[in-house]
């Protein structure tokens, strides 16, 4: 389960060109087997990672430092619906097994699992929905859904997906629809480390930094980092909460804050 | 309204080559103005169209004659759904204006609708949901719905339309989304003639066919000639309801069987 590949399924890889992992591994001069160069648990002792915001929260909020107490992970359940299809006008309403009036179901479903945890960081998106044939005067008779589900606490997650999933199989009953799922990954939400937290933040106020504690709803190294070791994360300020696009940007300034409070908190901790 | 074109706006069609229709004409011998080509009400006494049925009933119950009382029309309307996008991590269920959770709403909004009139004879189909952007992890910004509406009674399906731009206002407005809707097309259904159907059940009887009163689904030249004259549709029966393929039957027999009773009927409405 999640997006950390299997050794086996790494080394059957190929690029676009036809190479191996193994091969382009040997030309850049690493040598051993891949198994050899994986992190193990205890390897590091604690890991911090700093890192843009990719948010509004701290620019609009006057803060200088976010201190990540949890990093979100996602679900991504697919649902195929296979129903019936037929001509719009010829086929009756009684006899009908159109699927997409059973997505519209589990749409709807998904939003409202997602919305009655009673937690703000359960969120819940259908965001591709893929229409069989597709044309005004037929009955879909197959659709695709692909779905999302994240949240900052695993079991509760979970709990959204069982629900997809129940939902899946009412639908496949109740409509004489069939409803296939395939669990693409699940990566588990990481909890950071409150003494790495606490150090994080004795630092700030060394430095005299104002500083918040707050969720990272993006992925980041360091939620696989806590598979094998304590993590946490600081987060600076991005204009506008803009990343991954060429207008983002963190002034010098705040840049410099991060790296002397991540400077300080690796020396604290260090002892 | 409807999918007969208004001679301006025929007239202002190319083809792939660029050719008007004006040219096309005018090179295939006809002359004078298009609108003096039309068409006008009176101009036909009665007009009986001879059909295969495109369904498989007179086939399975081994019905000679179908004779069609009225001929179903669509109408269709086009639904644009415009929310907000954003990532599905990132934006947290309370502030969302999904457009996808919306257009599931109005699909089954439609189902409901087509089903809730008493009448058999009325259909509800969305057979297109168009999604952007239309990735796992973007909250859907933007869907187009494509829908049809049909039934045997032009009233009865207007009130559906009508269920279904109610729904789009409340959709709209609970979740703050923008919905526009564009009618494509609602061409009025046709009731047959009383005396065209006396006339060709008598011909049956005369010609010792079976003959069942029924309804035509499909689109057929009588929808529109309706407009002008009065009609009746004489169905002979086609091998698993099969049409518009290659696969599409009709026995020697059936239509020998249709020709008589159409000859018959056309003998006795002559006088």
């Amino acid at each position: 389960m999640g997006r950390v590949l299997a050794p086996v399924a790494a080394l059957a890889l190929r690029d676009k060109q036809g190479n191996s992992l193994e091969e382009l591994r040997s030309q850049a001069g690493f040598t051993g087997a891949l198994e050899s160069v994986a992190l193990s648990t205890g390897r590091f002792h604690q890991f911090v990672e700093l890192h843009i915001e990719q948010g509004p929260l701290l620019e609009q909020e006057g803060i200088d430092l976010g201190l990540v107490t949890h990093i979100a992970a996602p679900a991504s359940l697919r649902i195929d619906i296979e129903g019936e299809g037929g001509h719009a006008g010829a086929k009756l309403m009684p006899g009908r097994k159109d699927a997409l009036a059973a997505a519209a179901e589990l749409i709807l479903a998904l939003e409202s699992a997602a919305k009655s945890t009673g937690a703000i960081d359960t969120v819940g998106t259908v965001g591709v929905c893929d229409v069989f044939p597709g044309a005004v005067n037929s009955i879909p008779s197959r659709v695709r859904l692909e779905t999302d589900i994240r949240d900052t606490d695993g079991p509760r997650r979970d709990r959204v997906l069982d629900a997809l999933h129940d939902a899946c199989a009412e639908v496949a009953q109740r409509r004489g629809v069939t409803v296939s799922t395939e669990l693409v990954n699940a990566d588990p939400p990481a909890t950071c480390d409150e003494a790495i937290l606490a150090a994080m933040e004795a630092s700030a106020g060394e430095a005299g930094k104002s500083a918040k504690r707050m969720v990272s709803r993006a992925y980041h190294d360091s939620l696989f980092m806590a598979r094998i070791a304590p993590v946490a994360m600081l987060f600076i300020p991005c204009r506008g909460g803009v990343s991954h696009r060429p207008d983002e940007y963190a002034s010098p300034e705040w840049i410099a804050d991060g790296v002397e409070v991540l400077a300080r908190t690796l020396a604290m901790l260090a002892g």
